[in-house]
Formats: structure tokens, sequence, C-alpha cells
């Protein structure tokens, strides 16, 4: 069992000072890989794994063709002002390879999980010469996973994968202690401006989690279309994680006064300190109707929105 | 075309007088018979047809099985209550013996409405020697089956269904020049109670439109158990309509610790006049957390719930 570090307990430049020594030992002379998202989490290691590695890290950002509208860019541009260099992989055929006639979540999650450890990082640590693969596990992610509750996308160990057995590399997690509030502690004493430190969390499968039913490139971009207005709207709620969900369901809808049978997008918001327990965000309705207005105006194919109005638990944060 | 008759140039008791007369000079020395669904639609129709008619005219409630908890007793209590005796029919087993196997809105419809006229009513008319069927049709329904957004299970001579070749009896319509608005006016002056003239609408083929995906009796149940919460919590919140929708999507929840892979409930609630255009009512967030919270613990199966924030149009007021 990890021992879990509390926030309020955290000296974050002593942990990073630590977490910098262990990684430098680990790796030894050797080199690293690592997986950057963009979220707090794998921004943390990649700043840890710079400091105590420098050049003999390599940041990778894998373009699954699953993350937000203008994405990759962003998170490339930032991290090379930082000093981090960040090669982009342009991974989209085979993610939506794997995926495709999938649509149950665990069946999505694991074709997900296998194209991302063995297709594509398999091959670019054979190619690095890489023996170490850093990673951003959080305590939450194995309370999870251990529970049964969901796979998330990267923990491997506590499932009993051996990733060096099957993958070829070692796995390890300098954050595997703390919790999303204390990640942002550390984000914030590793020098990553605000804006990632206190950045939503994104969940590792990205827009396959928000899709309900088959991933196609079309129904990611449906999905797509419709975060970048619900992060817009709910830019200042105020809250811990927003998102949009597309649904497999279709509902009838009009529209200039004809049926259409359409798409429904799911909206969630919520409130939360460490993402163990969540409550909805009590987003004003001037803000939920606009929201409802732009997605069915601006979305094709999308007649209705809904807001989930249920804690955490008995729901999820996601719906996948 | 049909003239329509708006509530604010309606004399409603003239209008009952005429309507009385027009029923008597139309069955002549015959009989008729007449669905009652307990809706205000249906309601007015069996007062209408009684005033006109009385032991000439038989009221039938076809249980379906897909009403709310309790109703078919309630109905026909109430309608004993006022001196019209009604008949109840049990054909549970041929409406779910129809519906088994179909998800697509438009073939559900169909199963239903075939169902209803053909087996179960065609038979009933028959067995009382009935030539005529009286008909709750209101402008409303005319106008959305015309337009194509949905069919109405009571539209039949507009989308060219000849009833009398189809299925042998001649179909009134006394309340086809109204929209609700006027029919409550009319379910007033008629001697109807207040909780008739003043209920909520509830469409024809009731919990089966309430149902995305198959209708089964488990599912039928479900949402059953739903509607009675949702309609229990938003009784005084003023609106037009309120529903619960079971969705065929399933999402990822927890319970007791552990993944749930479970169902989710959407509730709508609307402020409309007529039903033509409307906009969801603002429910208070503290209502919708608690209706999320009781039909999370006491419907079984159900993990998360939504509000509907989406204006009529595009959406429309039932999902289905």
């Amino acid at each position: 069992m990890v021992q879990e570090l509390r926030a309020g307990d955290l000296n974050a430049d002593r942990f990073v000072s630590q977490q910098v020594e262990d990684i430098r030992k680990a790796v030894g002379k050797g080199r690293a890989i690592n997986a950057l998202s963009g979220g707090v989490d794998s921004s943390t290691v990649t700043m840890l794994g710079h400091k105590a590695l420098g050049d003999r890290l390599t940041t990778v950002f894998v373009d699954h063709g699953l993350m937000r509208a203008g994405e990759p860019e962003a998170v490339a541009r930032l991290f090379r002002g930082l000093g981090v260099p960040v090669d982009i992989v342009d991974a989209r055929d085979a993610f939506f390879r794997a995926l495709r006639g999938l649509s149950d979540p665990e069946e999505k999650r694991e074709a997900i999980t296998r194209t991302f450890y063995r297709d594509v990082f398999g091959g670019l640590v054979k190619a690095k010469d890489a023996r170490f693969l850093l990673h951003g596990t959080i305590l939450t992610d194995v309370d999870e996973t251990v529970a049964g509750i969901k796979r998330q996308h990267n923990i491997l160990s506590q499932i009993g994968v051996d990733p060096e057995k099957e993958f070829g590399y070692r796995v390890l997690e300098p954050l595997i202690q703390l919790r999303k509030d204390g990640v942002r502690k550390v984000a914030k004493a590793v020098g990553l401006p605000r804006d990632v430190y206190e950045r939503m969390p994104f969940l590792g499968p990205a827009l396959a989690g928000r899709v309900i039913g088959e991933v196609t490139p079309e129904r990611v971009e449906t999905v797509r279309a419709a975060t970048t207005i619900v992060e817009a709207e709910l830019a200042n709620a105020g809250a811990f994680q927003c998102m949009a969900i597309l649904h497999d369901d279709r509902v009838t809808g009009m529209r200039a006064g004809r049926r259409e049978f359409g798409h429904q997008v799911e909206v969630r918001c919520w409130d939360s300190v460490d993402a163990r327990t969540a409550t909805p965000t009590r987003v004003p309705h001037d803000v939920l109707f606009r929201i409802a207005e732009r997605v069915t105006r601006e979305v094709p194919g999308v007649v209705s929105v809904t807001y989930n109005v249920t804690a955490k638990p008995p729901s999820t944060m996601e719906a996948v």
C-alpha cells in the first residue's frame, strides 16, 4: 500500500528535491521518457523529470486525435517556453483503428491503454533507448482502479500488469502519494504557470472518455466542439472540473419546423476538493440555458443539452 | 384545414352546448365509445360525450401497462364519482408484445397506435356495437403530425388513415379547434375538478414515450418509479409539464465503493402556454439535487440524473 501524503502536510519544495533525487537514483546514467498531456499531473512530472535528468529525458506529446481543440500545439508551445522540448507524435490513426466498433467503456479504456503503452510508447521507448517511463499516476487513480470502479489508463502494476515484461520499460510514479490538491502545490513549486497548476483535471483517455458508444473521428469532433463552448461558458464558475459528454441515445428534436432525430450532449460541472467525492456546481440557470442555446446552434446534429445534477457517489465524475 | 379557436375568444359554455349538439346529431340513435386516459383532453371529451349520449356512450380505460403508478384506479374512481361509468380493459400483454424488440421512436409509436386502435379498440367497438369513437385530438397534435415532427398516437385522418375502413368506426374530435389552454377552460365548464383541468399534459403512449430504447415491463417500472418522485418534487414548480425519461445509454457510477455500470434518468420540466414553444423551468438547484438523490437511492439501477436545459425548439417536449 502507498502511504498518502496530504496536501496540508506537504512541504512542496522539500517534496520536489526528494523526488528529483529519487528519479536521478532510479534512472542512473540511463534515459527516461514521459508522456505529457498538458494536465497538471503529467505537466508536474515533466518538470520533475526535466530537473532531474535534463536532456536525458524525452518528453512526448502523443496526439491521439482525442484532445481538445488546439491542445497539442498549445501544450508544446508552453513547455518549449519553459525550456522543455516536446516531441509531438501523430498517432491518430492507431487510436481510431483500435477504438473502431467498441462501445463498452472498459473495452474502450483497454484499447486506449494497449495502444498508448504497447503500440505507441513501446516503440518510442525503444527508439529513444529509454528504460524508464515517468508517469503522473496519483493516489485517487490507484484507489479507483483497485476498487474496480474504473480502470485509469495509467495504472499498470496495481492491476497486475508488468510493464517491463509486457512493454519493455519500468514505470516511475513520483506523484503516487498525492491527491489533486497536493499535485497543484507541487506544480506551483516546480514553476508551472497558474493556468497549469489551477487547470481543471482532464482525463487520460481524453475525449474518448466523453463519448458514450463508439469513438469515431466524427463523434470526437462533435464532443470537441461542445467542450470548447462548455469550458468557455463555465470558465468563471469556480468549478473543480467541467465537461461535455456526447450520448449515444438519440432524441427527437425539431429544426425549422421539422423533426430532427438528433444527438444529446450532457454537461457536468463539479465542485470537489480531491475528486473522491463531488457535488454538481450550482451553475446559474441563465448560464445553463446559454450553453444549451450555443451547443444546439453551433454543433451540427445536437438538438438537446442536459446538466447532470447527481453527486459522486453514486455518480462518477466521468460518464464512461 | 381546421380553424383555430383561441382560448381568449372562447365562450366555454356556448362551446360545450354546441359540441353536445354536434355529437348528438352525428351519433343519431347509435352508440359511441371513447378512450379515457385521465388527461385533460380525454377527460373533457368523456364529459362532452356523457352529456350528449348518456348511457349510449361507453367509456373505456385501456390499461396498457404504461400508465403512472396507481393511475388506472384513480381515474376510474374519479369518473364514477362524476356519474360516468368506466370500463377498465387489461391490455398489458398485447402492448408489451407489440413493443418487444423495438427501439426506433416512430416504430414504437406505430406499434402503440396499431395495438390501440386496431387490436384493442377495433374489438371493443364491435363488441359494443358502436360506430363512433370520440377522440381528444387537439390542434397542436395536428400541427406536429402534419409537420412530420412526431406522430401523435391519436391522429389518423390527418396522416391518410381511414379509421372506418381500417378499424370499423368513425372518429369524432370535438376539441380539434382548441389548444391546451382552451381545453382547460372547457374542462372547467363541463364540471371536471381542478386537479383534472389543471393537470399536466401526459402523452398518449404514456411511459412508453419516456423510455429511450426497448420498452419492457421492467424498464417501464423503472421510469414509473422515477416519475412518481419527479412529479412529487416538482408539484409546486408551477410548470406546464414535467417528466422523467429513462435513457438507454449506460453510465459508470459507484455504489458502496464499487463500480456500478448503471442507468441514467433525465428530468424535463417545461414552462409553456400552449406546448408549441417551451423553455425549461428554473427549478432551484436544491430541488434538482434532491430529485437526483431520491431517484438514485429509491429506483434500483439508476446512478445518474440529469436536467434538460434546452428550449423547444430545437428540443421537443418529449424525448422519444
